[in-house]
């Protein structure tokens, strides 16, 4: 962690994009102090009394400057069932593949190395901040320490036996176990409650979920309204739309996340809007998983938050916010057939701004003096990158690949491609021998 | 380019895919002679006599070997207009930006420049071949040539006046006159046709150059079928489908590369089917200018020749084919609401296999001895490719910034991440002269 007091990285001669809507910089500079940005200026105008102080100096040239991005949906532990089973239909795909591998393979010790890949794999690919929903989740937020990762750490509720939650029926006193542990830990982590969805939780289950976090102050997320089958299923048990039964529960307010949101109506739409509930979609694992597109531009016409996830890798199977910035606008164009939905810029606050607001993290996403110093540097002088007229190209042409310094919290993380705060060789050493494992075991 | 009697690239300890559907061999060697592949084998079992002759030798220790992707459309020189025009409607974008800024600002100079650039591109993502369609063509070839790629260089055809042809009445001369210079001149360009379109081109221009191009033996493309706006057009002009219009003209056999082909119905199907006709389609062209979904399953089901293709990185905007692929399977299974339809196989299959076949190149796109040494080694060592399973992996997790070595007709032409092959800062520059010009005329 930087020292408060001391530590302070100045970069110049970039080129700065302080916020998605904003004009690029040229010849910009930016200084952190602590975990916090204190100035930005051009390099000509930047008071050298501010610059001076700085411990550490990156130059900028050729380098673009930005906020980092935000992951708001995903399952870091996951990365050990990457391309393990794709091509699948849902319900084969969880029967027969995820549920069976999960039950099998997923312990403490897989948490933690396979959320630390996972973490390996965002970091590098300019992702700052998290929000990752999973069990044995005290192993996934020490990993999230361990890399210099921001992340919300959800505990997962659901009515099965569940990876560490054996008994259903303490699911709901494991997450508060978690929480108890977990609230004023660590800075850069805040707990909070993933209840899996209104399929495999009743309702009962829902509310008092629900209700611990209201009184945790702490976010509540579901999987909801995620495909037609889970429609019907509710359609059938409830006699309403997935959207409809939370709001017949009281779940949905401004601490509610509700993850994916492929299936809604008009009075769902309005419902959400209504409650002032964040949404999140994953327009890559809707695609792979053939759930349908997330009407994002119905939604924001409504004036909901929209932010945007991953998903865990093994239904996508990349945890690179670019591509998923670039799959939001482009499927939404498909969705609506008009080639005007969801530009570029729109993308880019989903993945910044929506999400930093929609997570209650509410001095990220944007680089401002006063807000925390999470940022990336990006290596602009490749020929795909080749011209640049504006920010357009981070959304249709960048990749995480294009991604050279990463600094969270005021700390570097990342420099010259290079992960600076783990032994990145080991974890996928751990994630390879987990893997070996796991492939031997269903031959 | 190699000595075919002495020049020998020895690759050895890789990871080896020899074609999509093969299994993975571990601890491979591929040794190449002249321009082509002379053995494959293990490590363990390759003659010693076979792997001393080799003049350069790399450790593919980590890597992955496998056949060099093919881009089967694109149009090279419009890296120039990458960005300068998103999110737009198709007829918007053209008619207020792409056409105007083609008539100002493609010359010879520009083409020659903006072909490297893309050259460039797809080789640092893996493209070993590319099939390009414009206009000053002899200057994209001479970019291709003086790069390494391999490539299809087509002369564009068209009813109104164009860059380097002022006289529409000139058209098939001067794509006559490119093929008179360069059939036979260099043999990894081999000169073709493209007709830009059944709503650009009458009747009897497409015929005069569909038969050029029988006489000639060289391939002939036609973007066909890409949206409801031309489906329209050619209804109200001709009474019939894009298709149907075509197999009227006698335009669709093996030798037609129909590109695009989104709206098709069950008698167009039919007719490529028949005809033997080939497909290229460009799913990220067609998300981004909200075109539609090409139907590939149903093609394939029909027996169809399907072959991927970027498009121009102007509506893309990127030229990495592992993109294309993903969006390949993951925009299918979204089009046949089924996760199983177009399996990461099968899109690895359609830019190797099927483009190669599709474009009249027998001897590339799988790796076997005899055939062409287009080749390319990827870092496996990373976290967002960790773990491996199986090849799956290439087109759900690669991406073009995995590339580590690119190896075209039996040259290396990449080593490192680094182009060997010319100055890419001299062309960047170049391409950054002129996209300030296009900047500055539109201000």
């Amino acid at each position: 962690m930087p020292d408060t007091m001391t530590d302070s990285i100045l970069i110049h001669n970039c080129t700065l994009l302080t916020a998605p809507n904003a004009p690029l910089l040229a010849n910009a500079t930016l200084l952190t102090r602590g975990e916090t940005i204190v100035a930005i200026g051009t390099t000509d105008t930047m008071q050298q009394a501010d610059t001076t102080q700085a411990t550490t100096i990156i130059d900028g040239q050729g380098k673009l400057l930005m906020p980092g991005l935000i992951n708001a949906h995903n399952h870091c532990a996951m990365t050990l069932f990457r391309g393990m089973a794709d091509d699948m239909e849902l319900a084969t795909w969880l029967s027969k593949y995820i549920f069976p591998a999960e039950a099998r393979h997923v312990n403490k010790e897989m948490v933690y190395h396979c959320s630390k890949l996972a973490a390996a794999e965002m970091i590098l690919s300019g992702t700052t901040t998290v929000a990752d929903g999973y069990f044995f989740e005290g192993q996934a937020a020490q990993a999230f320490i361990d890399t210099g990762l921001r992340a919300i750490a959800a505990h997962g509720i659901i009515d099965f036996p569940a990876p560490g939650v054996p008994d259903p029926a303490r699911n709901l006193e494991t997450a508060i176990e978690f929480l108890d542990e977990w609230q004023g830990k660590q800075p850069r982590i805040t707990p909070a409650i993933f209840a899996h969805s209104p399929y495999t939780c009743s309702a009962e289950t829902l509310q008092r979920a629900k209700r611990v976090a209201t009184e945790r102050q702490v976010p509540f997320f579901i999987h909801v309204a995620e495909s037609s089958q889970e429609q019907a299923m509710i359609q059938a048990a409830r006699g309403t739309s997935p959207i409809r039964h939370l709001n017949a529960l009281d779940l949905l307010d401004p601490g509610t996340i509700c993850i994916h949101c492929v299936c809604l109506d008009e009075e769902d739409l309005a419902l959400l809007a209504k409650t002032q509930a964040g949404v999140v979609v994953c327009p890559q694992s809707h695609l792979k998983l053939a759930s349908g597109t997330a009407p994002v531009s119905a939604m924001i016409e409504h004036g909901i938050q929209v932010g945007l996830g991953t998903d865990g890798c093994a239904s996508n199977n990349s945890l690179d916010m670019f591509r998923e910035m670039d799959l939001l606008s482009k499927t939404q164009k498909l969705h609506t057939l008009n080639a005007t939905s969801i530009p570029a810029r729109q993308a880019l606050t989903c993945a910044t701004i929506n999400n930093a607001k929609l997570l209650g993290l509410g001095n990220i996403g944007q680089l401002r003096p006063g807000y925390k110093a999470d940022l990336i540097l990006l290596d602009m002088q490749q020929p795909h990158l080749t011209p640049c007229y504006n920010q357009d190209l981070l959304v249709y042409g960048a990749g995480g690949a294009d991604v050279h310094t990463v600094i969270i919290d005021g700390r570097m993380v990342m420099a010259d491609k290079k992960l600076l705060t783990f032994d990145v060789q080991t974890t996928m050493q751990e994630v390879r021998r987990l893997a070996s494992q796991l492939a031997g075991a269903r031959h």
